[in-house]
């Protein structure tokens, strides 16, 4: 609603329904002024309703698997002819674990899942990049985002392979941001988003309430997916040109916390419960 | 240029000269719609030209120093009645250090000189805030933004005490950020600007220099204060609502550097220039 | 017992009774055959019981305000002439609030206040290091540590002031790192504890809490005052050289951690705990 | 010399000759009074002359491929034999890059190198990890290091892909770290060394002038070999049980370093020179 991206150009991967991050920086860059082309897997353009999406941006949805090469130059060149020019906008927001979906714990990785989890998750990235590098497809002064998250720095349970596929994606951009960035003006940065409930956040476990305790200890609570959208937008934008090979986070101040008030109220009363049960034990 | 901040009141401290960043964001504010007072010491207001700024921008200069809490407090009060209405933007942009400037090195400080850098370049932060906090002068959802630099992680020689005042500005941000948010949804990050040629900046021994470097360094160049100030408005506007306690780094990507290769040219050539100056030594 | 400090001389600070950190560190060093004085303000000197500990390591105490120069220099000049030369080790765990002792909350905090706070907790460091600086007192390749806590990096309620008293100190710590490594090759570094429950953490709202939640955070527990002191052997030893400017998290893991099962299992029984009173109250 | 590891059972990967850093730990841990076993590539034992670290150390090397699982359990059931117990500690000191050996520059990855350089470098961090927990190969409150570098952090030009598998060791150290943590009170941690004129380090484009540049912006100077072998064996030893998922930076003082004086005289002379040449150029 500020015309932050007039007459500007992108590419947006990883939209899959209403509750994708990816989707509703489709629909705030639409509004921004932007066009762009959407893309995802074959597999997921079915799982999801990504043509709705399509058809309320009045643009095109090109299938590409962000693992393969060859579908990449396909989606950037099929990309750059229906936008009538170079992107100046790229949104990278992929991840996946077989290793978690299937249950494998951290000690117990299957290797060749780990190479998944990489391969889509972090080396899509640079793919993407390297695409995009050789077709000449980022206009100068352009922005490319991609969506991390705290377990980049920080262990949480049940995470697992997923930690080091995201502190991968955090160095590709620093790596490539120094090489794009000196030749053409490119800036790269990751945004450390608050636990969303977006389907690929769903699948990891006792994600409820690790999503409650995130939203007590940020003072301004959790961030939710269209605000997401929204600092995105201000990324893609011409005002913050400067910034690259950054991992911005965006979770209403939790990576800051240590501890608040609120949520060690709910931690103590845990503490007083297993109190309670305890006593009613003993005195039955 | 976009209507960002339109309909929004501000506070900014530190405007000296046109070469200062908290000019710049000033003239860019207006641009996009805010209303705001200036403030500055008394010495400052004459030292520079705050006077033509608050002319172009339609404004006011309300002469406090950023120390002493009942100034601020008069400030706060007679800004907002100005106004008419609460602050929904602080900028912090204040920093001196009396140590530097009588050239007292970081081994031989003057306590009471070090008392002031604080003072002036920290604590007067938290003063801004807390007299704002007690006469609930920013609105909700505001969002205050403090200038730093890197210093405040790394050592640079000859910067002084004032990288001590940056590391504890930077904590006051985040302190403080805890608290106006949980209880205001007030955001409170710093940003951590390239090096800048202000006026403030050039006091600091070979800075040129350490510019060129840096420059050399950030794959982008140096962020010059039109960029910064480009930069402070997403971070007041209504799109980055959900960033708080940060320490963002605005710097072409300096901060996470370890070596270009353009930086690492003229370090090579300065090996060579000392070894033909050897050479040339040795052949008299 | 390994005789890692065989021939070295020291000098400890803020040793209180039994439970400081400090005071294992004296003992400890005192076994791997280092020789020391101990200081603490005369204040403290009443309040605990540190004259067992100089007799039990054979050593006195010389009292001093850490705040006062002058006290540094008959301490430094004292210490040494009892020790037969410079030292080769320092120890800094000092650290008071008068805005916490006396309930100002971080928004309402006294001025004067804020700086006795900064003053003992973080200045006398500088202090310290100055007055050494200038009398020569610590041996080429000499190791000095100073004691911090997490709160410098990420904030949690009611650790107040301390935090941005901990953050300057590990400032110092770079700063004079830099200069009196490439002069002197001396090493400064904080060591970032778990919380422990000494006489001065106890001070620290709801903190017993707090030390639950950290020890069931880290991988490993809490580290209590005779582990941090084990460590800060190694600090001291000619082992570690090379390590410099760094603050180093001694924590079992908590820093590094976003979350662990078992302190989401606490967390996870106190929002059920939450529903059962709800549902107690509603069947009323 | 002080029998830190007197009893102590280890393995240690990646010594190829006597410029290595797992050489120096291998001689050092002997003479604190560890055994342990070596284990390298066929190809690397081919290379280097490990044998003859083997034979001063009285110990034997057992061939092993780190990124073979099968490799991997054949050695630690054969290195547990030999020693007669479980592993007190593990040292990991393996990297290398086919995509900078072969000159591929970071936008011009070979996919294929990548996975291995990921591979070699930082999942053999995780194999050797699993498989020990597996075997339960490792004793309680046991001790593994990595050894990683800067780049992990901040992109330094030629440093390539070598970049992103140093992010993912580290992370591999936090996310295991906490389940061995958790559940054997084990450590891992990584020591993020200075740059080191190792056989691996020498295949660095322009690897002596960064070396330079590192040791006047250090300021105790970079950390040798030996120097990181004495930090590491503080690391095996019972006196640091409570650090663990840390990321421990050895390096003379140069990752919190921003500019030495003694650096930017370098860099100020290459842009004299630059001047002179100009200069000279012109008055021809």
């Amino acid at each position: 609603m500020y015309n932050l991206l007039k007459g500007k150009r992108g590419l947006i991967f990883g939209a899959l329904n209403d509750k994708s991050i990816a989707w509703k920086v489709a629909e705030r860059a639409s509004e921004e002024g932007a066009t762009f082309v959407l893309t995802n897997t074959p597999v997921s353009m079915r799982l999801g309703n990504i043509d709705e999406l399509a058809e309320k941006c009045h643009t095109i949805v090109i299938p590409a698997d962000a693992t393969k090469v060859q579908d990449l130059e396909n989606l950037v060149t099929k990309g750059m002819e229906r936008l009538g020019g170079k992107f100046d906008f790229v949104l990278h927001s992929i991840g996946m674990s077989p290793n978690v979906r299937k249950g494998r714990t951290y000690d117990d990785l299957d290797y060749n899942y780990l190479q998944q989890t990489l391969d889509i998750s972090a080396i899509s990235f640079h793919k993407i990049l390297q695409v995009c590098r050789k077709f000449d497809a980022i206009s100068d002064w352009g922005s490319v985002v991609a969506l991390s998250y705290v377990a980049a720095q920080r262990t949480l349970y049940g995470y697992n392979d997923m930690a080091d596929a995201k502190a991968m994606l955090e160095s590709i951009a620093r790596s490539f941001g120094y090489i794009y960035g000196r030749e053409k003006r490119i800036r790269i940065n990751t945004v450390s988003q608050s636990p969303t409930l977006t389907t690929a956040g769903s699948g990891i476990l006792g994600f409820d309430n690790l999503v409650d305790f995130a939203d007590r200890m940020s003072p301004l609570g959790n961030a939710n997916a269209v605000e997401c959208a929204n600092y995105i937008i201000t990324l893609f934008s011409d005002l913050t040109r400067k910034v690259t090979m950054q991992n911005l986070f965006h979770d209403g101040g939790y990576s800051n916390m240590g501890m608040s008030f609120r949520a060690m109220k709910i931690y103590t009363e845990g503490l007083e419960y297993r109190d309670v049960k305890v006593v009613k034990k003993d005195s039955n």
